[in-house]
């Protein structure tokens, strides 16, 4: 049984997750996840993306919004701002609030992050083994200048609240340092046959999971073959706000930019077809390049890009080609 | 300006207390909150009599039910019965979930209860300042015997998910011998001018705030008159189960049996217009006693009621006698 294991954020890796699950129906699946979004709001420990590829693959997502739940509601939002607690520029929506409880709940009674996200599962039936990068506490930090205060915020906040409409001027996943790999995570790499990196946010999902002690260390001594998917046709993101921290680490904001933070993990790398221009270049850096359509519009679509990522990776193993 | 300060459970409390203010709108009340039902759910702290002291007098009640939250919707506790989540048999209201996020977090922020009941209160504003007996935490823990086993349970899973249905052979505080009266406690029982005991359940309600170090005999030496509502009218509780736990510490279910309880600290007792036979047995143990309508079927009645406690008071005060 062929053994996949892919690194995800929220979004934009849910949504290539259920395409890789259509393309390979009898793979064994595990997803590391990103946890370094995770913030405490009203006192219950929020796992954005961790949730996102849950619910995502469990068929509990809002379909159109692409995070929260389906059917939700807002009552204890409702009550929480006429109460004037703070946060209010993150709406927790009342079925999400119940996974965080959960979740919570079995953190103060010590169970780690991994278990939990196991037993939110054992109800979502995702599909995919989900691992949390690691059981420690990280969270993505931005430095921002407010009117010449340089002032550390979550990243939530500066996504969420402002939009990413301030430059952000440093990138800081605080607690990384000390920060291990989930129970089964090295397992995981070390027994796949291949490694997909989804167009998930190479800066703030993919670059927390690489930064956590050993991981990135594991992926480019692994003989299983790494292939990702370009987040970034043309010149910005197929989604989301990657471009603003692409910008703060001055990488170019391309899909060879992008590639070049990862040639020392990267066998494949997989463009958009309207950038096949970049194909050389890419290959310039040793990795091996196709360019092939990588728009999500429907799940059709997104399991040929998962198709076309594995079929990248077989090449590399040298069956294909 | 007259001082009443108020003993209260939940449901009776918070209804007398409603007429409390109607007949005494210039008066400054301070309501002396039960805590011991107080549970955590979920992780969640509740404080079930406070919350409904709280929604009673600031407009959010369940007017029909008697306790929760009126217009409540129930996402949360759906999405918590679909992950399995125990216990099953209470469940929360979405619109009550943020007053028990607000006050968790709080709590575990440091403030003490009695803060985060001010807090609370802030955005309610009930017209009575509400102060929980204590600031320690206090349960009510029930010892019944199913199938020869002895076992302690909380005090909430008796009485909703058991309704009292097994005889609860012991009743604990649990948490009682080293708890202290929350600040402003025992200076409003100083204060006042009137000390009164709605029509709670004298066993679970009441006895807890009683049982709580100072209190008691704050009530007993203090100069200003004490005056009771009897919760039982005839041989059975108005409303509720106090009956159950009366029989559990040998007391007869009785108006006399109830002001039995409390001679040391009452001064003035009132029973129910048809209970005028008991008059006499209650002032042959010291209690001035006088037979009135005690059923709270509107805020008239009830209003009506506490007019009686308010001038059976003053008689005592020896300005009306």
């Amino acid at each position: 049984m062929l053994k996949i294991t892919a690194l995800a954020g929220g979004i934009g890796g849910g949504r290539f997750l259920r395409g890789l699950l259509r393309a390979a129906p009898d793979a064994e699946i595990t997803v590391i996840g990103n946890t370094a979004d995770d913030i405490t709001l009203h006192g219950l420990h929020v796992s954005p993306d961790l949730d996102t590829v849950m619910y995502t693959l469990g068929g509990g997502i809002h379909e159109e919004q692409g995070w929260g739940r389906a059917d939700e509601t807002f009552s204890v939002a409702e009550e929480l701002a006429a109460y004037g607690a703070h946060p209010q520029w993150f709406t927790l929506g009342d079925r999400d609030i119940a996974t965080h409880l959960v979740r919570t709940q079995m953190l103060a009674a010590g169970y780690p992050l991994s278990a939990v996200t196991e037993a939110l599962c054992d109800r979502w039936q995702p599909g995919v083994r989900l691992v949390p990068m690691t059981d420690e506490r990280v969270e993505t930090h931005v430095v921002v200048d407010e009117d010449g205060h340089h002032r550390a915020i979550h990243f939530q906040e500066w996504w969420v609240r402002m939009h990413a409409s301030i430059p952000a001027e440093r990138i800081v996943f605080t607690g990384i340092e000390s920060a291990t790999p989930a129970p089964g995570v090295l397992d995981a790499l070390d027994a796949a046959d291949v490694i997909v990196l989804p167009p998930s946010n190479p800066v703030v999902s993919i670059g927390p999971i690489l930064a956590v002690s050993g991981i990135r260390e594991a992926l480019s001594s692994s003989t299983a073959p790494v292939v990702g998917l370009s987040p970034i046709i043309g010149t910005a993101p197929v989604r989301g706000m990657a471009d603003a921290v692409l910008r703060t680490i001055g990488v170019e904001v391309s899909p060879q930019g992008v590639a070049g933070m990862f040639t020392d993990i990267l066998d494949g790398w997989l463009v958009h077809s309207s950038d096949s221009d970049v194909v050389p270049h890419v290959e310039a850096l040793g990795v091996r390049c196709r360019a092939v359509p990588l728009l999500m519009s429907d799940i059709d679509a997104t399991s040929a890009m998962a198709s076309a990522a594995l079929d990248l990776a077989a090449g590399i193993r040298g069956r294909d080609s």
